[in-house]
């Protein structure tokens, strides 16, 4: 995530600390992929860290609609809604594939914090990192319809879970067009009908094993689209 | 923000810290109702808490349109992106008050951080709750109509902003519609259409002076509306 400094900053900006650096081992959880690691029924206390596998976190609206908040991979934290005092009774973290997380109570990591600030330096710089996501896909809410919306949450996707090739395409895992839909905010067909819009037009290929995602292309249609409507 | 502990949580959560028993003063600066803080071509290496006075801190879209991130006042900070080693250079924060900030740089910041714990772990605390709200609004943007997004803003605000009276009734700044439009990403005509409707329906009053918002009704009508549409 670290990109080097740019050149108009005067002052040099803080450098980026590597949590697991400075935190103890702790015992390793195994779950399948599918099964539930917390939901509103069991809400969290905990922090997670995910050793290998993927965890999706949802959001869970009052008409029982799920909405993605992300995805997350090995060496990446989830649950810091724990760290406040209330409990977010509307989040769940679920396996979606088979997965070994690393766990710890919030309260043992505030400890931690304490004692080892370059800790609590590092989860701060992740939390603002996740943060400045979020105002992003708030951006993309705002002012993108569902195709540019579902352009981005690819793009994102491959920028953090997708592995480069030569080519230029990137290779994912294959995304259901269901948990696109959650990302976005529409329905699975409304994603179905786009996916099959970007197939044809060359911006992706996808079966039961993956998605190729040719990004670099990708992102000239969104810029195309802009200048379009502009 | 902080509210009691919850009965199910078994293990206790960590107390909320307050940062500014932790932080030196530093210079104050004043900027007019009106005047930039930092915008994309000063991008900003700064943390800033409001002294006195409300920022809006806005994300710029490619088309020039703005998208609020959200309102800060006293006694809350901004410019957290500046913890990043890359710039936001889409990012800018405007005085809508007549305003006062304290400021530090980010790296002077993560220095005290290290040597005072407490103050990471506050800070921590700050962009967890604010990871959260943005996951909220996530939400809002995916499953709800224009209708309930303002609704949902003009409550949040009422939340974070509001003065509370006898009656039940919260006093807010005079919000435009064009500010409230910036944060349910509509045009101001569309949030002006809402209003009028919610001052019809009494879940609330306007003028230049202040919004008097009737929150329990406003919510009242967000879970009518819910169950009505199930």
């Amino acid at each position: 995530m670290a990109t080097t400094p740019t050149t108009f900053a005067v002052i040099p900006r803080p450098s980026l600390e590597d949590p697991l650096a400075h935190l103890p081992c702790s015992s390793i959880l195994e779950y399948r992929s599918g099964q539930v690691i917390y939901n509103q029924d069991q809400p969290s206390t905990n922090i997670y860290l995910v050793i290998d596998g993927k965890v999706k976190v949802c959001r869970m609206a009052e008409d029982g609609r799920q909405i993605v908040v992300d995805i997350y991979q090995a060496d990446e934290f989830f649950g810091e809604s724990a760290f406040l005092n209330s409990a977010t009774r509307d989040e769940q973290a679920v396996a979606i594939e088979n997965t070994k997380v690393m766990t710890w109570t919030a309260a043992e990591i505030m400890d931690l914090a304490i004692k080892r600030p370059r800790l609590a330096v590092a989860l701060l710089q992740i939390l603002v990192q996740r943060a400045t996501e979020f105002g992003q896909r708030i951006q993309s809410f705002s002012v993108d319809n569902i195709a540019r919306r579902l352009a981005r949450t690819l793009i994102r996707f491959s920028e953090r879970l997708g592995q480069s090739h030569e080519d230029g395409s990137v290779e994912m895992m294959p995304f259901t067009h269901e948990l696109l839909s959650q990302c976005v905010g529409t329905s699975r067909e409304i994603v179905t009908h786009y996916m099959n819009q970007f197939r044809r037009q060359g911006y992706l290929r996808y079966s039961r094993k993956g998605i190729v995602l040719y990004r670099d292309a990708m992102k000239d249609w969104l810029r195309h689209q802009q200048s379009a409507s502009a």
